[in-house]
């Protein structure tokens, strides 16, 4: 699927409950119509020195930047961002139009 | 799309041309079938302090765990590996069976 992507990689600090954040997060992405399509995985084939902590990747899709931009600023992503910063060792985000190269759009 | 996935986010060196290893990319994932979709984007929006120098994601997609495996194993990506990985500073990998939990499969 093309359009915008928000992509989010994390650690998640030691005792986080990772089913909770992304129960939040399924919540969230319910709640917010901007958001087309959210996908998610946790990883189990890289090797760590190539994933360096990094367990979970989460991805966004929405229609365009302005829809993005809206999402990021609803009261609940604004709520949910505060709880989920305090639960991750590290993270990664990078916001981006997106190419299909190969595939279906 | 759901299936397993394969996530790669990097910076490149400083004068790589991305453009170039991008068409090298394109063409490794156009040579084989297991790739089922191939998407990237270069980010635009994310505050450096949480992106981090990291510049593009490349996300592949695949049936399954093993038509990803058989990629990895595949002449033609051991032969564009090599060259990829003279070109980044940075990089992350993530291998993950893709959860859709919103959006079309």
């Amino acid at each position: 699927m093309a359009g915008f992507k928000h992509l989010v990689i994390v650690k998640f600090k030691e005792g986080t409950a990772a089913a909770d954040m992304l129960k939040g997060m399924e919540k969230l992405v319910s709640e917010i119509d901007a958001v087309k399509s959210f996908e998610w995985g946790q990883d189990i084939e890289s090797e760590e020195m190539l994933r360096q902590g990094f367990t979970h990747a989460f991805l966004m899709t929405f229609d365009s930047k302005e829809d993005y931009t809206a999402f990021v600023g609803h009261p609940s992503h604004v709520e949910f961002s505060a709880t989920f910063s305090t639960a991750i060792d590290k993270v990664v985000l990078l916001d981006f139009p997106c190419v299909v190269a190969k595939g279906s759009a």
